[in-house]
């Protein structure tokens, strides 16, 4: 069975060495001291690694199982959940008045990374409950905060988010779910609901319902989509539970994985809700909350492949096969462990130096996110609001990739299902596909974000690029050619994409969406470029000040350097498809593939 | 449920059109006339697609089951594997004298592709026949081939290849299963082999078993090795079946993927084994079909992705869901079908390009491989051993990649099984695993292939690329510009990468095998362009000759210029990695990862 071992040294190093998070003036940051962040890290180092993953199998294995409209979690499940909720970890960062914690987002994201990585189908529960509780929390009236948020921010109740219908998912203006005013102020929701994660189980005594539906006489397509509240058992004016609402789980769905989660078809039968925000606004209501849930889903990428990684390099370590091409390095043995094989080490580099900026570049957004929450920086927004598909979509991709390379690894033993290295593919494998799937994530990015502000936000990024170049070049020759001239080469790159859109997209759009998936996955590089660029700074500046494990600065130089030479070209290849255009992608009647 | 539609056309055209298989002077290629091998490729599509495909999803959900030392294959195989023998189509390119059709294995392959993408678990269980009958038709005595080939020819004795055992795979020298030899020169075979594919079901009258054993005494590691055929049941001289021999199965493993398949833990209690072969020569035994064996997993690559594409392009003209940003295509409908926009089409075009490039590759491979078997062509024979890592390793890498794209078409449908996208993926996963995992095909090329016979291949490969181009350039700027420069420059990136691995591998083999991965990859884009411009040199003659449908073979100008203009491009990132040396991949300590 696989085996997870929280990276909080890793953490840290970014919290503290990289994003120097203390020095920030973020209000709420100044409580984030090493020792603080170091000592809650732990903590959930411990519970995410002895507690969580070893029921990561056992989800898979063992799946939801419905049963007279029950839905049953897997063995061990909810006395997890219990120890979950007794440590507080499901409020970390919700306000102290609805019982949490009030802590920075960052630091509820490296603990999130932890969660994710040691068992993602179980850490839904609560992932779903925190997205649905943060809705509320910014589009509820008072009296719907104090009703529902105590209650979810404890996980006592949880929470779901009901968007895709069966002929709908990425296009919800055709959505069919009706709300009918009743006199007393409240709707009558009838309808279907698929691929609703948690959204039926024995974990909770309540399960709040945020669904998105249609009144009647409204505006056509999406102008006309409201979001509701509606509870699987009405709530009574002193808190106390009242009679079953009309809302009912149809099927368990059977997926590829994240077994250990429902995924629930959910059938609305006139059942009470209550509107969430304003009428017709529901769409903006659900995207408030976006960046924060496309952030966490990028996370998925990064934990899938970081745990991946970790039994990638356990094994490669204990299973002796072969002799190393330039003489036997363990000549006592029968043969030497896989690790000496180039061929191996190249992708467990692939693997290292994917995941360690991916972290980066993940707390870095959860940074921006908190400025924009807490310090009502507007740049910090526009900038985390651009940056964000790329953190969902290339991590996403990239993060299932990872996976993939770290199951091979095993040879076929990553193929029996014994070994534990399928589950994590078939887990990764849902992270590029909800809450938008990718290619909407690359739309978005092209279609929307680039012009977001008159292009405001994408000149700031290449600001920030240029500017750090610029303040740290010239001092080092090795770390220039290594580090800056790379990263100088690619986020060209980049520009030039950009350019080429301008230029040819506004004769035809098409020349930008065809390119938009490479341009999503140039700028996913570039951005772990600067993070290695920084995190390479970070390591030389500790190594300089002789402060800690250097072998530990070492290693990430030189993982770094390896980024840099075999990751970041790839940039070339991504523009060189966008500028050949998208008459190549676009030839073909649809009746001729 | 997904479908499958046998691609006769294209297989047709890669024959005829393109390899032009009349005009060859393999004996046994004056047969494969266009009516001729239409009416097999007719008559094998019916099957596959009304017989094997609907049985795909139901092996996949079923499974095989053990029960008192018996496998139960799922429901319909046994039904469907009496009409593929009915068929006689087991024994398609197998020798007449033992009940087979001697056809040409180029036609094989061809139906072996509809049948892998019909239904791949199924198929294994003739594959692995073939695959052991063509062993004991190498190596076997008069005897042996007298006992075992006319009933494995038909299918009604199945075979197996027995390799891997717990603490090996890819390094067989370590093996600890034991032959020791009798007074009547049979040996008694004792040991467990795990992963064997097909090892025990219900769908034959006998199995017989190909198994890697070291005779005791012998010399160590892979030296040492022999090959011994150990049937199930013995069998008496008259043909008849006599006892059961010691050879029982273990286990079935749980696998991500192609669960209509018995992969089992085959236990050897002092099993009667009958030497196949020299003593201790069972390597080369082995070795002797491997190329055939690797050209059949690269085409499985092929394959899944061949039908996950189908299916894609059905979704995707299929499914409404939002608008194409340069207006409405279907304004009589709620939406537009997902396949107006751009990003659906560079999808849908990186599998298509592939998987037509993939056929023709692989047709070609097996063209060279019908002339060293059957003109003793060695020059073929060289080339096809140096390509043969290309088709099993690039093929089965991006096979899978296709199948991960078709998937993500579906959005959220994809990752429900009850669509069967899953399972394309699920399956091809193996592919890139057994027969030897990717990275040792890597090796095989870069480490061994590549300076056989002095290097030889390797040059013969570029002159024939680089005669191409010379024969066919300056008589059609435009094809010149869309379809020979890009292989000229990708030709050239790969001989670059030769070249590097020349001058840097001999200091330090590291600066070759780290770029193994990469080399493969590139070689394999430069050999996908090679067919591509073949292809569409031959369309551009078919319609210069105003032969067929006009539209068939501009969609293949139009698919080949995609191809040139989006993928071909790539050898210029992998010649990046190469050239960046062993030196970021080999810098870490194995304990700092």
């Amino acid at each position: 069975m696989p085996s997870y071992t929280a990276p909080t040294k890793d953490l840290q190093f970014v919290l503290h060495d990289v994003l120097k998070v203390t020095e920030s003036k973020t209000p709420g940051y100044e409580d984030l001291e090493p020792d603080f962040t170091s000592a809650i890290l732990e903590e959930a180092g411990k519970l995410t690694s002895e507690v969580l993953a070893p029921l990561n199998a056992v989800g898979d294995k063992e799946g939801c199982r419905l049963e007279n409209g029950v839905v049953y979690t897997p063995k061990g499940f909810k006395e997890a959940f219990e120890k979950v909720k007794e440590g507080g970890w499901t409020g970390l960062d919700m306000p102290e008045e609805y019982g949490g914690q009030n802590m920075p987002y960052v630091l509820g994201t490296a603990v999130g990374e932890m969660f994710s990585a040691a068992n993602q189908a179980f850490t839904m529960y609560q992932g779903l409950t925190h997205g649905a509780a943060s809705a509320i929390l910014a589009h509820g009236t008072d009296a719907q905060k104090d009703t529902y948020l105590p209650k979810m921010v404890s996980c006592e109740w949880t929470g779901t988010m009901n968007l895709t219908e069966p002929h709908c998912g990425t296009d919800l203006g055709l959505m069919r779910t009706k709300a009918a005013p009743q006199d007393d102020g409240s709707y009558k929701i009838s309808g279907q609901k698929i691929f609703i994660s948690s959204g039926e189980h024995d974990m909770a005594d309540n399960i709040i319902h945020l669904v998105l539906a249609k009144i009647e006489g409204g505006p056509e397509g999406i102008k006309g989509v409201s979001l509701f509240i509606v509870p699987k058992f009405m709530v009574n004016e002193d808190g106390s539970l009242g009679e079953r609402n009309g809302v009912s789980v149809g099927s368990i769905e059977e997926k590829m994985g994240i077994h250990g989660n429902s995924t629930c078809v959910m059938n609305y039968d006139g059942a009470t809700g209550y509107l969430l925000g304003t009428e017709h606004k529901g769409m903006r209501a659900m995207f408030t909350m976006m960046n924060e849930a496309r952030v966490g889903v990028g996370m998925q990428g990064l934990a899938q492949a970081e745990v991946a990684y970790q039994n990638a390099v356990i094994y490669a370590n204990d299973r002796l096969q072969g002799r190393a091409v330039t003489g036997a390095e363990a000549p006592e043995k029968a043969a030497d462990p896989l690790i000496v094989h180039p061929d191996i080490r190249r992708s467990l580099m692939d693997q290292k130096s994917f995941v360690e900026a991916a972290r980066a570049f993940i707390l870095w957004g959860a940074t921006m996110i908190d400025a924009a929450h807490r310090a009502e920086d507007k740049d910090a927004d526009g900038l985390v609001s651009l940056l964000t598909p790329v953190i969902k979509g290339f991590l996403t991709d990239q993060g299932y990739d990872m996976t993939v390379k770290a199951q091979q690894v095993y040879g076929g033993h990553g193929y029996i299902e014994e070994w534990g290295m399928s589950q994590f593919t078939r887990d990764a494998r849902i992270a590029q596909i909800y809450e938008g799937a990718n290619g909407v994530q690359a739309l978005d990015l092209v279609g929307r974000k680039l012009a977001q502000d008159g292009g405001k936000h994408v000149m700031a990024f290449f600001d920030l690029v240029k500017g750090f170049i610029k303040d740290n070049a010239g001092q080092d020759a090795e770390f220039d050619a290594a580090f800056l001239d790379p990263l100088k080469a690619a986020s060209k790159d980049l520009q030039f994409a950009g350019m080429y859109f301008m230029q040819n997209g506004m004769k035809n759009p098409n020349h930008a969406l065809a390119g938009s998936n490479d341009f999503m996955h140039m700028f996913g590089h570039v951005c772990l470029g600067l993070m290695w660029a920084k995190m390479g700074l970070a390591a030389k500046e500790a190594l300089k000040n002789g402060s800690g494990d250097a072998t530990f600065y070492e290693t990430k130089l030189a993982t770094g350097r390896y980024y840099m030479a075999r990751q970041l070209p790839a940039t070339a290849l991504h523009l060189t498809r966008i500028q050949s255009g998208a008459d190549t992608v676009m030839a073909l009647e649809a009746a001729n593939f």
